[in-house]
């Protein structure tokens, strides 16, 4: 399979860089069975995870990626785990963030089948 | 299958309680396949994860579980998302930490296939 650090890399550039400037665009990225838990909230499909994530109170941000780790998984994917900070807009003070993804193969690229994501507080 | 929640609340319950008073007793939570990615450096399987793990420069330690996410995997395992807080003994400032465990079930129990740590600085 292909190596794990490469996707996670390659995943996350594009997903913060899409996530940063325009959310709606993260649609292609998720699918049916998808599940997002963000914040302790849950959400399941597409149309669900996209309207959460586009109605976060700011239009753009900016991630900042402190660390980023990736190992396959028993089912052929690729988990990922994310820390770093999130700036939005408007704001002066970044916001600590951990963040794991978990990638399935599908057709040659991957999609995001679980999606976890937490502030960091304190 | 069983509720991802209560896997996740029983197994960190299990795991940090060992992790914070006996961490040789972990080695029955791990197997060969399993993946330990700490503080960006790699181990595999059970003896190699423990080395590590008990090679810390503290004996004993006490976790905080500030949050604890869960959701099934597509393989039929559940993804494990904590946040929380880590003090050595000895120390007085507690470390924050995240950690992602992926539990595959094992005859009736779970075993972890995949375990990614990092301390949140700043």
């Amino acid at each position: 399979m292909a190596d794990p650090e490469a996707v996670a890399k390659a995943f996350t550039d594009h997903y913060y860089a899409t996530f940063d400037t325009a959310r709606n665009n993260l649609a292609g990225l998720y699918q049916d069975q998808s599940m997002l838990t963000f914040e302790g909230q849950k959400f399941q499909g597409t149309q669900a995870i996209l309207q959460k994530l586009t109605s976060l109170p700011f239009q753009q941000c900016k991630h900042h990626i402190s660390s980023l780790d990736a190992q396959p998984s028993l089912s052929g994917g690729v988990l990922v785990f994310v820390t770093g900070q999130l700036l939005p807009e408007g704001e002066t003070n970044p916001l600590k963030f951990s963040q794991t993804f978990h990638l399935a193969p599908v057709g040659g690229s991957y999609v995001v089948t679980n999606d976890l994501f937490r502030l960091n507080y304190g």
